[in-house]
């Protein structure tokens, strides 16, 4: 390997390694910290993201960087280097570029701005009062139409905020995407709607806090988790901290009353955990050591989460052994029963309780949004409205407050605007990846029966894993599946299931 | 306030505050890391290390620090300051000088040695070989040497590294203190030998993990401690990490067949951990926010381990609740036989289970070798020789393998010379202390009776931590005691109480 390639390498290292200390604060916060730490812990995370902004953007990274890659016209400097490399410097040169565009004075501006209005959004929420929120929510939007604006774009404004969280990403590119996936959505649930509901209420019987953890730490080893590399904690909102692959924290939720809340938070953050865990170790620090995106990160928790976790094959396996550790809550219960009630299809006001028919629907609600916001082509005032408006037309009910309408997320406090489209395209992407998976194991349906997983997890580092940030998502996605990323796979998918399940026609 | 202190102030709380990120990493290592991420943790302890040496060292701060006193004479520049300004300067000025002096090559030399050094001292201790442990002593020793002439020093060399732990200790002030310490305790020690033992089998009976921690958690909860601003985990090795006063974390290790080992961590992590908590908070960053030196914190964690928690007054109150918590184990115990047993006198290998009477022999023992070292008057190979005899004649007993012997702590291989005698200094103010504070409470012992601890606490925090680091310890035990620091106030002690629990003639 080239010197001049192992400089830039160890240097982006160092800054890893920085990041990495940051996601040990928040987890700290998250799921230890005594509360009143709460002002030093915000000092302590200010001063590590500056040093790692001093870092990211200094003379010894760029002057490193622009030894092997131009910085400004993207021409390699070294044509020794594998494709791979090659790869690397692109991503390490969108990453600069990136940062380096943004003026110290804005980032500190934005970090305040998006600072308090995430504390007034809490208060805003808990008391059901948009007005108060209004005015940062004003600035937020004003601050990042006008990142957009440093940023730069090509065709729309909002791309070079999708851009953040889903690089290539593009407004042209996602506007019929969705469009054709909520018309398909809506017409799966108009039908659904006029089937008798499923019966669920045995989903809500207490089981014991402990007896869930338990249950969630065999799942954990299942996939494939080891304690010597990993954790699982609890925290308010269930995530994944990965720290190096050596080095993956879940946390999850614990409501006695609902213990599918904490199954699917367990199966979704290990999801991600996996993706973390099999990243290249020797590539840690570098691009090809971290994850391609938002949306092929979320591709993954939401595989093990709902293609795994929501499937018959794997509760063959797995619902005997919640029998027999809550025999007083399920031994009544049949395994068709209940897959079909963790399987149930329900409109609802809270996008985080979705189904998997509605899930998307609570996300184009938000792209649509969004995108107005940062055309202009929407107030901040007009939010609720149009928020409950929407709801109405896609989901057929309307929220009665804003804390279960547009005040139940945190993004947009936070100025993530472009972040709510990744959740959909994992989605997506879920869907097309697992078809290719499926033809390369026709059989995974009787594996996963038997409780075996680790073919799965072999098969996503193959395909998936093992190349950090080699592909774009666009190119992976051509890479793993042939072909670009579609609705059709995913509409495909849901067809399927939920006709079966709720004894519609199948399409043709 | 002169802004010129402010920006001081300022400059050095940004190393405190990446200070208590370094507290963070090492509190997560030893509670709930991974095990297989240490060697990223290795890296980020390693950053945030050089970080903070280079902040301290840096212009910025050299230079703010120069405005207010010259940096080479000590002179003030700024005659408004107050007191407690002047001596913050002092220290400022102290760590500046220490910091400077070591060039950044030592740095990385001595923190690579002792990294492997620490390493090795593992393996040999598990097998009781000092042979091999010896050529890696031979250069962490041949560093500190090194480390003492950089430093400099006026008398003796070895006072150049005790300042390093305690400020303006020297040994000629320690070498005869100690010397007089021996005598007094050998001789206590040698007339509690020719008593019969004290029944003390029951301290050794089960009591479960679970339970001795909900004890635990009542202790601190009667100390004074909150949940919101502390915690209380376990880790093999007991600790108190002070993030900040709102961040307290202290940790404790459970042996089911040995409760007091728990019930002694947790007393004496939590005089550390009131220390920290009480120090004050508007000066966080500063000196004045800081604990003044390894001794005084001991003799904070040593007052509530020993002074309270294994005073007859104390276990009146809490001994019932014990009982309660643990009916079958000490149902059957009075009170006065649980007093004897927790005070058991017993000659042992091993300095951290060591009793009151002979631990400080056990410190003295490692002074006296660590002085001969640094001085060059003992060779390494002659240690293990030289522990033993020494042993022998103090405490009468000779270790049979060096595991029980001079591979028992892991100090050395860290070049942690001159940190040693500060666990006996903190022995001698903690009594000397507490004479004082017996005149300002005579009624402390029914107080204690019934439960009451606030009072104690209340009066180290306006005794002594308020104060931070405004007076050096010397000065702090002027101020408080009225006199210097003496054996003679611990001897007494010793004697008053030892003397009636194993029936002796009272001292003159």
């Amino acid at each position: 390997m080239s010197s001049a390639y192992q400089k830039l390498h160890n240097l982006s290292k160092t800054t890893s390694l920085l990041n990495a200390v940051h996601y040990l604060l928040d987890w700290d916060q998250e799921t230890y910290m005594p509360k009143d730490a709460i002002e030093s812990r915000s000092l302590q995370i200010e001063m590590i993201a500056s040093i790692v902004h001093k870092q990211k953007t200094g003379k010894p990274f760029s002057r490193a960087l622009n030894a092997l890659i131009d910085i400004e016209t993207g021409e390699i400097k070294d044509e020794r280097l594998s494709p791979a490399q090659l790869a690397a410097l692109r991503e390490w040169r969108r990453d600069y570029l990136r940062a380096a565009k943004l003026p110290n004075s804005f980032v500190k501006l934005f970090a305040k701005t998006t600072s308090s209005a995430s504390h007034a959004w809490k208060t805003a929420r808990d008391h059901n009062d948009f007005k108060a929120f209004k005015p940062y929510l004003e600035k937020v939007v004003s601050l990042c139409r006008k990142q957009a604006d440093i940023l730069g774009y090509t065709e729309h404004p909002y791309d070079a905020l999708l851009d953040l969280y889903e690089p290539d990403a593009k407004t042209s590119m996602l506007t019929p995407l969705f469009s054709k996936l909520k018309h398909s959505l809506t017409e799966l649930l108009r039908e659904i709607s006029e089937k008798p509901p499923i019966a669920d209420e045995f989903l809500y019987r207490h089981c014991p806090a402990q007896q869930q953890l338990a249950f969630a730490h065999k799942l954990l080893h299942q996939m494939g988790f080891e304690p010597s590399s990993s954790r699982l904690d609890t925290s308010a909102h269930p995530f994944c901290n990965g720290m190096h692959p050596k080095d993956t924290r879940m946390t999850t939720r614990i409501h006695p009353d609902n213990i599918m809340s904490n199954i699917g938070a367990v199966m979704h953050e290990g999801g991600h955990g996996l993706y973390n865990a099999d990243l290249p170790v020797e590539q840690y620090g570098s691009p090809l050591g971290q994850q391609v995106s938002l949306g092929i990160d979320e591709s993954q928790s939401r595989w093990w989460e709902t293609l795994i976790g929501q499937s018959h094959s794997f509760w063959q396996y797995f619902f005997p052994l919640l029998q027999k550790e809550f025999p007083q809550q399920f031994s009544n219960v049949s395994l068709d029963d209940f897959y079909r009630a963790i399987n149930i299809v329900k409109p609802g006001f809270i996008r985080i309780e979705a189904d998997e028919v509605t899930y998307n629907l609570h996300v184009v609600v938000r792209f649509e949004l969004e995108k107005a916001l940062i055309e202009g082509t929407l107030k901040v005032k007009d939010i609720p409205d149009a928020w409950n408006d929407k709801m109405q037309e896609y989901l057929g009910i309307r929220p009665k407050f804003d804390g279960q309408g547009c005040l139940q997320d945190i993004h947009w406090s936070l100025g993530f605007f472009g972040y709510f489209p990744t959740y959909t395209l994992g989605n997506l992407y879920s869907v097309q990846f697992f078809n290719t998976f499926e033809s390369a194991h026709p059989n995974w349906k009787n594996q996963v029966a038997q409780g075996s997983l680790g073919f799965i997890r072999q098969w996503l580092k193959e395909n998936i894993h093992q190349f950090g940030r080699q592909y774009t998502p666009p190119q992976l996605c051509e890479k793993v599946t042939g072909k670009p990323l579609s609705q059709d796979p995913f509409v495909n998918y849901l067809n399927k299931k939920y006709r079966t399940l709720y004894h519609l026609t199948p399409t043709l």
